[in-house]
């Protein structure tokens, strides 16, 4: 039998003291109420809810954990600095060290500046571009996800419209739409946000043209703008290198996080060598931005990444799920798109404006410990084995037998209404 | 014999690949060259730099060490969570302990939402301003520190007009230019930096009059705008509770950081009850702000600091070390200021406007082992013992001598210049 008492008082207590009683991306706020909000534990590729239920963990805590929880030698590495030392009066060798690794990983890079948040290193990314030859504007492709800091949030409450006034949008994939945005520009473009690939909320993913890349990066050579791809949520899933090598394209500057220390909490900015006497010139920092801990959990997990079959083991497990699920969605007759790279999937239902065919779909997968997302892309890690997507499959094919047989009488859950209200909020 | 062979053989390799070799508030490049750049380790009161030489550390990681590097209690919380689950895909029970727990503690305060960077949690306080009445105006005294975001760094390179748009500054302690500052912003006023009291560098520091906090708090209510605190590097630091509750005042925010996990990485934001929707209506996120570790380890924080004497003892050891200090200068007649709170101490001399003498005096220092400051405010924490205090006078005594001796002959060095460079630019 299913528990979620704890939960449902950890969320009574949560609302006397945190606003709305959950903020940001792991709100379950617009989820089905099989969703649990807290979390007790987290091994390899399971999450314990704070009831105790075990749940094979498709979103990785929004991408962090790339080789499994608690990965052993990301654990070893970590402990070992720890008993040494982490948040100091200056940065230890473990930032050299990882600035060097990083650096000699990603073709592009020539050095690395590391912070806490994604949204640090897609700001410095901006501020160094603006920095670079003293110019303003930044194109962005129109609805792009690149953090939550006034510049680039996709809710606009307390945002002011000057926090966008040198940002220009353009449509991804278009490069007539781009060179608009260059001609708006004119002599002061500072640079261009290249999403990897399209992974936003609520819609189908879908990736660069190779056109539309070289076009992006030539644009910018034309225009001594520098280039700037937002890894963030990508990174080091797609490939070991700069996800647009895929493409042969070079940026100038690359942002990261999420992955870098699988959970640690690190990010970083890397750059070319042109763009080395911008990045120095910038002012930006964080109380803990140089601890040790964290940056001894990338070096570790660099060389997991640089030294393991992480990445295939990913990519099989990730294939075998699209392709079990493709199958059972035919079996059923309830057609779904399987959009983006398998590893980073987006699952969504034909004919499912509001979300009530996914979300049922989802939320009785969650109730057998399977936990997959209605909207959101999610994630693999390494930790996965065939005997887990065995047991996810399993668990779908129950969920497409009960969507089948009650698709009649699902209601449009309330909490839906709000992710209409976000949609209409999100458009940039 | 003191070596830094390690530490001169990282900053070569740092400068290949980080920008500079280093950047922000830990960046060296402007210190003497007896001041080491990379650690190894820390415990106590005390750091070990790269090259295994020990400090007693008078700047506790730039404040976050409040309770002594690896606090016992502290570690030992952190550690059981970490064997449970950090970063997973969702907070855990230690975000609700913690926001409850914080809020009993600090008067004003009936919610909380936690981040990752001091920036974080002023910027998330700038933007809930905005949202209270949809209003844009941000007063903030001119030449404070409130972090290293578009808005607020304190070096313009890379930032544009706009990101400062609706920010009026004025003179701090000055309730005249609050006012016109007040009459300039209008019906659209949103909200009211208070610096606890001035901590800024290459400056004496001082407190505000009673006068001026009252003042600010009748303007804010008058008007309907907030009065936000930025606690982040004076917390728990001048009392248990928000700082300005010395004075009587309470705010409707206030910003936290360095010090909440005593290392661990984790910021806060905090609110009265009439400013909890309009937190609500903000979207602010951050792939590491809900990990389950900084919140344990800031549990346990925020229980030594209820719970303990650990401020009294951090008070009693800087009014040690402040006395002693002033009856050297006196003694080798050499006059300095003592400004702040002695447990976050300023010490600049006087008749000194390259800092050369500042320079000189903690560049000695340091070569004994003792970790002190020429322009920046300094920390104390509770592992300090009182022979810390004695070890640390013996070391200044000395210091002091070899000063009058050498006073003539003592250069100004190179890297001075770059701090006139910096001081012309964060004029803000």
């Amino acid at each position: 039998m299913r528990r979620n008492s704890k939960d449902t008082e950890l969320r009574e207590r949560a609302r006397l003291v945190i606003p709305g009683g959950m903020y940001g991306h792991e709100s379950v706020s617009m989820l089905p109420d099989d969703f649990p909000q807290y979390f007790s534990r987290a091994e390899g590729a399971y999450l314990w809810d704070a009831d105790g239920n075990r749940y094979i963990d498709y979103m990785c805590a929004f991408g962090p954990n790339l080789l499994g929880y608690k990965h052993p030698a990301v654990e070893a590495a970590a402990q070992k600095q720890a008993a040494e030392g982490d948040t100091m009066t200056g940065p230890s060798e473990a930032m050299v060290i990882l600035a060097e690794d990083f650096v000699a990983m990603v073709s592009h890079a020539s050095w690395a500046m590391f912070c806490k948040n994604g949204s640090d290193a897609t700001s410095m990314a901006m501020v160094t571009a603006r920095a670079y030859r003293d110019r303003k504007k930044i194109l962005v492709a129109r609805g792009t996800y690149h953090g939550a800091s006034p510049w680039n949030t996709p809710v606009l409450k307390g945002i002011v419209a000057e926090d966008r006034a040198h940002i220009i949008y353009f449509d991804y994939n278009d490069l007539d739409s781009v060179r608009d945005a260059f001609r708006l520009a004119g002599a002061d473009i500072a640079g261009v946000f290249a999403t990897p690939f399209r992974h936003e909320i609520f819609a189908d993913q879908f990736l660069p043209s190779a056109e539309y890349a070289h076009g992006l990066r030539q644009l910018c050579d034309d225009a001594d703008a520098l280039l700037i791809v937002d890894e963030v949520r990508t990174g080091f899933r797609l490939t070991r290198d700069c996800s647009w090598s895929i493409h042969g394209v070079q940026p100038d500057l690359s942002a990261w996080g999420k992955v870098l220390g699988n959970g640690y909490p690190i990010s970083a900015l890397l750059g070319t060598e042109k763009v080395r006497q911008a990045a120095a010139s910038i002012y930006v920092t964080g109380s803990f931005w140089f601890s040790a801990v964290p940056m001894a959990a990338a070096v570790a997990t660099l060389r997991e990444i640089r030294t393991t079959d992480y990445l295939e083991r990913i990519i099989t497990a990730a294939q075998k799920l699209r392709e079990g699920l493709a199958a059972q969605a035919e079996l059923y007759d309830l057609p779904i798109r399987q959009t983006g790279p398998a590893q980073m999937p987006q699952i969504l239902f034909e004919d499912d404006p509001d979300l009530r065919k996914g979300s049922f779909w989802t939320g009785v997968a969650a109730r057998q410990g399977i936990y997959l997302h209605p909207y959101h892309n999610m994630f693999f890690n390494a930790a996965l084995s065939n005997d887990d997507v065995d047991r996810t499959l399993e668990a779908t094919g129950h969920a497409f037998s009960q969507l089948r047989d009650n698709r009649a009488a699902i209601p449009s859950q309330t909490n839906l209404r709000l992710l209409e209200r976000l949609k209409s909020r999100s458009s940039a």
